[in-house]
C-alpha cells in the first residue's frame, strides 16, 4: 500500500492561473476569441497538467493492458480466452488496429501482459508484469486478492513513473481481456448503485439471451462478493480485473507525475473510476478520448466530469480511440505554441 | 455554363458492389465486426468513391478561397473588411490556424484569391483567381452578376481538375470572408423556407442587436433580390459569395473526378449546399467535417444527409475543422489497408 499511498500524496490540484494565462495568450492568436472551441480547452488544461507553458507532448505512448477473466466460463463474452494471448501477439507484429492507428498519429504502443493466462517466456517486445494466470471467477468468489489487485495498481503507476523519466508528454490507456466489459459493468454497478442491467451491454456483439446471462453473473457476483462502494480497492479486487487494476493505476501515476491522460472507452473509463474514486484531483488530469456505445459508459463519463472528444462509434478498446484523440490534443498544443498573435501577423482586432 | 454542364455530367453514383467488399475486407480484420465505428464507413466510401480498393489518400490539399463581401458594410461582422486581406497575408506566412492543423495532419494548404478587395499584384504563394473586388451589398441589390458566380464556380472546378491531375487523394475546404455568415444563412434560407431568424447567429462573436440587425438586412436582401429556391445558381448569384461559390465549384468538381472532399464547417457547407441542389450524387462524395456551432448548420448536414466527423465547437473556418477531419478518414483508409486478418494473425473467430 506504500506505493499507492505515496503517489495519492503527490496529486495536486491544477493551478488556476496557469489555465487563465494560457486562454489570454490564445485570445490573442489570430482568431475570434473561442473560436478554437475545445482544442482550446485542450490546451489550456495540457499546460495546467504539465506546468509548462510551452508544453511538448511529441513523444505519446499508448498502453495496452492484457489480463484474462476467470468469469468467461459463465459464457459472457462471444470469442474464447484464447483470443487475449492471440491478440497480445498480433499487437507486437504490428497488425491491430492500436498498432495502425498510434502509427498514423505518431504514438508508441507498449504492451504489457499483467494477468494473461499464456505463458509468454521468452517474448521479446511484451513487457512482462504478469500478477496472475487471469482472475477467477467472480461469479464463485473474489475475482482477485487484495495483494494481486495492489500488485496490478503498482505496475500502472510504475509504468507512469518510467513515462516521466523518459519525458513521455501524452500517455494514452488500452486493453485487451476476452470478456472485460463484464468486470466493467459490475464495477460501476457496484459504484453508482444503478441496476446492473442499466449498465451493462452488448460487448464485442452478444445477442439478447447472452445478454439476459451477462446480466445475472454480475448479479451474482455482486451478490456474493458484496464489494463495499466507498472503499475502491474492495470493489477493483471483488469484482474488476488485473489490466482494469493496471489501467486504474497508469492513471494515478500519471497524476502524480504531471502527465495527461487520454483514457480509451468503456474499460479504461472503469480503470479511470477507480482511480478518480481513490482521489478527486485525478479528474483534472484526464482527458476522455470518446464516447464508448457501451450503455454505462455516460454515467462514467458524468461522475468522472468529462466531456468526450469523440463519437465515431468505436468499441474495440486496446487505445484505439485514445490514440485519435491523442492526435487532437497534440493539435491543441500546437496552435498555442505556432500560430501567429495579432501583432506578429499584423491583423486587425 | 458549358463546364458546369459538363461537370455535372460527369458525376456518377457510387458503386454499391465496392461498399459492399470493402466492408467484407473490414469484417476479416482483427476485431469484432462493426467495432471500428465510422471508420469503418469511411474507409467505404473512399474506396467507393475513389473506385480504388486501396486508395493512396497520402496527398492531401485544403483550398482556402478568401473573398470579401459588401454587406459588410450593413454592420454585419465584428470585424472590418480589411482582415480579410490580412488574415490572406496571414495564410501565405504560415501563422494562422489553418497552417498549424494542416501542417499537423500532412496537408498542403493552398490560399486562392477568388474575391478579395486588395491588390495582390506581385504576391507569391498565393493562387490568383480574383474574379471581383468583393460582392456587391446584397441588401442594395444582387450580389453578383450571373457571370461572376459561374466565374467562381469555375475557380473550383478547374482546382478540383488540376487535383486529379496531381494524385491529390483528398481534398478540405475552407474560407475567410469578413461578414460570409451573411450570405451563408441567406443561402439556407433561401433554399430551405425557412425564416432567417431559425438560420442565422452570431458568426465571430456578435451581441444581441448586432444580430437583430444582421437578421434584418437578410431579409431585405431575399426581399429585394427574390432568389429561386429552385435555381441554386441564383440563389448563389443575388445572396451568396465568391468564395462560397468557389466552394461549391470545388465540391462539384471533386465529385466529378472521384476525390472524396471534407467540407468544413458553416460557411463551407452553404458552397456543398448549393452544389448538392445542382446534382443529388454530389453528396456521396462529400465529409462533413463537423457540427458547426452555426444554427443552420444541422439544417444543411440533414439536407446535404451528411453526418458531421467532430463536435469541438469550432467557429474559425479557413478549413480548420476539415483538416482535423482528414487526419480520422486518412485513418480509416489505413485500418484497411493495414491491419491483419484473422488469418494472417493466426487469431481464432
Amino acid at each position: 500500500m506504500d506505493i499507492i499511498r505515496n503517489t495519492l500524496s503527490r496529486i495536486k490540484p491544477l493551478n488556476p492561473e496557469l489555465l487563465q494565462q494560457t486562454q489570454a495568450r490564445l485570445d490573442n492568436k489570430t482568431k475570434p476569441p473561442g473560436s478554437l472551441g475545445r482544442l482550446e480547452e485542450f490546451a489550456c488544461r495540457v499546460v495546467a497538467i504539465s506546468g509548462n507553458p510551452n508544453p511538448d507532448i511529441s513523444k505519446k505512448v499508448v498502453f495496452t493492458f492484457a489480463g484474462d477473466h476467470g468469469v468467461t466460463e459463465e459464457g459472457v463474452s462471444l470469442y474464447p480466452s484464447e483470443v487475449t494471448p492471440q491478440m497480445v501477439l498480433n499487437f507486437l507484429s504490428g497488425g491491430a488496429g492500436i498498432n495502425v492507428l498510434a502509427r498514423h498519429v505518431g504514438a508508441e504502443v507498449r504492451v504489457v501482459d499483467v494477468g494473461v493466462d499464456y505463458d509468454f517466456a521468452g517474448i521479446t517486445g511484451l513487457i512482462h508484469k504478469k500478477v496472475a494466470r487471469g482472475t477467477k471467477n467472480f461469479a464463485k468468489g473474489p475475482a482477485m486478492t487484495g495483494e494481486e489487485a495492489i500488485a496490478a495498481l503498482t505496475v500502472g503507476i510504475e509504468l507512469a513513473d518510467q513515462c516521466r523519466a523518459e519525458g513521455v508528454g501524452l500517455v494514452g490507456t488500452g486493453e485487451m481481456g476476452i470478456g472485460n466489459t463484464t468486470p466493467s459493468s459490475a464495477i460501476i454497478a457496484a459504484i453508482s448503485g444503478k441496476t446492473v442491467a442499466e449498465v451493462t451491454h452488448r460487448g464485442t456483439g452478444i445477442g439478447d439471451a447472452a445478454l439476459a446471462n451477462k446480466i445475472r453473473v454480475i448479479e451474482q457476483g455482486l451478490a456474493l462478493n458484496k464489494p463495499d462502494p466507498n472503499d475502491p480497492l474492495d470493489v477493483l479486487a471483488k469484482v474488476g480485473g488485473l489490466e482494469i487494476a493496471a489501467i486504474a493505476g497508469l492513471v494515478l501515476g500519471c497524476a502524480a507525475n504531471s502527465i495527461p491522460v487520454v483514457i480509451d472507452g468503456f474499460i479504461s473509463t472503469a480503470g479511470a473510476l477507480i482511480a478518480s474514486e481513490l482521489h478527486p484531483n485525478v479528474r483534472d488530469y484526464i482527458f476522455a478520448a470518446h464516447q464508448s456505445v457501451e450503455v454505462g459508459h455516460s454515467f462514467m463519463l458524468e461522475r468522472i466530469g468529462a466531456e468526450p472528444i469523440l463519437d465515431l462509434r468505436l468499441r474495440l478498446g486496446e487505445g484505439t480511440g485514445a490514440a485519435l484523440a491523442m492526435m487532437l490534443i497534440e493539435a491543441a498544443v500546437k496552435v498555442l505554441k505556432e500560430m501567429a498573435t495579432f501583432e506578429q501577423a499584423g491583423v486587425s482586432h
